[in-house]
């Protein structure tokens, strides 16, 4: 066959490029950051900040200060820039209002919260937050999943200008609420959301086939850390709900928990044990999992868990039987998938994939949040 | 099996949520634009427009006013908004400095061109306009693909503040330009892209199996209007690799069309034909890509026409065997997929996919280019 091959030396020089949106603002923005929550997520987007910082503010103009941090107990705060080198005072009692009061400082500067605890307290504090003006970045699923009354709040208190995102609550790092506002921004029509909101619940999902048994699965996937401690807390399917609440409410939909057809794969027997009798009792899912496991495999079918909306307001999360022609039989380890079909992706889905949790690919989500956030702000003085 | 489905009644009201991005930035804001090349994409983008106009000015507080459109030989110029029943005057001939003049206006409102053209000339305006002031969001490829000092030119432009945006170019309204900005804003480092990004070819791939010829499936999707009208603007690959090149500059490499290595499906004995002749002759492709086929076949793979980037600075692009096992054998007809490796997504990919190519889905794109300009502009005075 003739290959048209163009011969020429592979020599690429990688000057950098001014890239295109590289073009910074005409003045400079400085935002001042405060974080709550530095566990694990938090921890590892301090450091992506940190590493990042010299290039935002050459690239982008763009200068990022930290001042403070604050978990459950205690909280540090900063007088100057403490990625710059001031020294960190306390530790004090977490007091959150002081807290954001210290982090909004005089006002010079843009003021934004990174919310990187799993604690529906601290959501309590998000309307008031924005109302005095402070931006709100979170991969915490208690605001978008929580009760509609305190979410709606939240919604209203933006319209000062303060701004919440919250794209790490739905897959991690990966571009799944940004890309369906965006469709729905333009105009586009949502016909309906698939998707595996579950690394657990995919990778067990994936090493199910004959001849294995899910309560080993589970323990295997317990042992590496894939579980929360508690492995019901994935099995029974409400992280999954949760994320589906947040999709549907972020497309407009009064959605709450409460609507959501749950399937749990927690056998009722074993709803009320402790988490060491639960470990110890695992067999008790096999026969019910292997025979659904059997329906699907007579049919050449796959097991999926996934999670459903659809444009007459139906929500479900359940174990689905799919066909190997499915993109969702094909997904690997620990993978996330979403597929939206719309008025202009009607034939054929708009689907983006790939690893939904883990710190990297969480903060990287975050940070890109407040990156967006930052794009959106008037230019300032420094803080 | 215990199901714990929670069983309330299904009823869902629709009644709008506040959306989290919806909280107009205080102030009203207003971009003044005028299309160039009101051709497939450029219409359907005026229509989106105008059904949407509404709906942005009440949510996001935008307000967007068409001043004009030129297509290449004449051009129509508004006095006042078309969308809100301004006169339209013309036909004059087409001026395009002048038309940029026109939408520019006295400069209170902020001002946004959209080339809906395939034209290099147009381009050739970019870097002016864009030192005027003047934001430009195009699906044209040969701004991000054309002559490096051009492109570097375009990119110097924007130190005073005005924004260029070619989210269409690769993908369409595919999330995977700003998806890999996200990426590396944030830190992440590339290790590698990999993309199916010609919908043409993606479907001869797909539907050429054994038993099939590969020259009477190009006639088909001729037929179909899938093919541009001399088929060997897909078959070259050079659309691929235009993709390409602007994926790897919006990376900061300073990649041009002759670095990258294509393969062509084009027979030798066929570069030179006229496109009729092509047409008739396209059986000579038979012979070469049937052994392609059968030695994929022999070892259990299929054949895909595959856009690669490596880290190491080397841009390929050729039919490739793949595995079955591989995501890139398991997209359905004009499918485009890409796939980043980053530091972050090493084990597995980050993977977007779906349709790369029609009107609406290419205007939903540029829409989603010019929402994110006005994101973040300052408030103006209405135009
Ligand atoms: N890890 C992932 O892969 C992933 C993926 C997507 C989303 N997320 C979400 O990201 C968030 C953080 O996850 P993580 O894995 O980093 O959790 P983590 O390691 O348990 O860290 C939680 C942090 O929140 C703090 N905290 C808890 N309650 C607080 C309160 N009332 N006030 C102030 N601080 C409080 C904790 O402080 P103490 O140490 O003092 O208790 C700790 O610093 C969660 O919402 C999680 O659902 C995580
Ligand atoms: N169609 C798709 O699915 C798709 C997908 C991704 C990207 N794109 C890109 O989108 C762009 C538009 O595609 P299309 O399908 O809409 O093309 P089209 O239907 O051929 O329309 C092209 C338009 O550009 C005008 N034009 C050409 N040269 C011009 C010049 N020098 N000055 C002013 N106007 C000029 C033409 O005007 P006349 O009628 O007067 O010649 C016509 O209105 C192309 O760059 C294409 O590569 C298209």
């Amino acid at each position: 066959m003739n290959q048209l091959i163009v011969d020429t030396p592979r020599s690429i020089d990688h000057l950098p490029l001014p890239r295109t949106r590289r073009a910074p603002a005409p003045g400079r923005r400085c935002i001042a950051v405060g974080l709550i929550g530095p566990g694990r997520v938090g921890r590892v987007l301090l450091e992506q900040i940190r590493d990042a910082r010299e290039r935002l503010a050459q690239e982008l103009g763009l200068e990022i200060v930290l001042r403070g941090t604050a978990a459950s107990q205690v909280m540090y705060i900063d007088d100057g820039d403490h990625f710059a080198g001031a020294r960190r005072q306390g530790p004090f009692a977490t007091q959150l209002d002081a807290f954001a009061e210290h982090v909004r400082g005089d006002g010079k500067a843009h003021a934004l919260l990174i919310d990187c605890t799993a604690s529906s307290q601290v959501v309590d504090h998000y309307a008031a937050w924005l109302r005095s003006g402070i931006h709100i970045v979170t991969p915490n699923k208690h605001a978008g999943s929580g009760p509609m009354g305190r979410w709606a709040d939240i919604g209203a208190a933006q319209a000062q200008g303060a701004r919440f995102r919250q794209e790490a609550t739905v897959g991690a790092g990966l571009p799944i609420l940004h890309t369906m506002r965006d469709l729905l921004d333009t105009g586009d029509q949502l016909l309906a959301v698939d998707g595996m909101f579950s690394g657990t619940l995919a990778w067990l999902c994936n090493r199910f086939v004959r001849g294995t048994r899910f309560s080993e699965l589970v323990r295997e996937a317990h042992a590496l850390g894939y579980t929360e401690p508690d492995p019901r807390d994935d099995l029974s399917g409400m992280d999954v709900a949760r994320k589906l609440v947040i999709l549907a409410r972020e497309a407009g939909w009064r959605l709450s928990l409460e609507h959501v057809d749950v399937q749990s794969l927690i056998p009722a027997e074993l709803t009320q044990a402790t988490p060491a009798q639960f470990l110890q009792q695992l067999e008790a899912l096999d026969a019910p999992m292997s025979e659904l496991l059997e329906r699907a495999h007579a049919e050449g079918k796959v097991l999926r868990y996934v999670a459903s909306l659809r444009k007459e307001g139906r929500a479900t999360v359940a174990l689905q039987a799919m066909s190997t022609s499915h993109a969702f039989a094909h997904t690997q380890l620990t993978d996330n998938v979403v597929q939206f079909r719309t008025e202009r992706y009607k034939e054929n889905p708009l689907q983006v994939q790939g690893p939904g949790a883990g710190p990297e690919v969480t903060a990287g989500g975050i940070f890109a949040d407040i990156l967006r956030i930052a794009e959106s702000l008037q230019a300032t003085s420094a803080a």
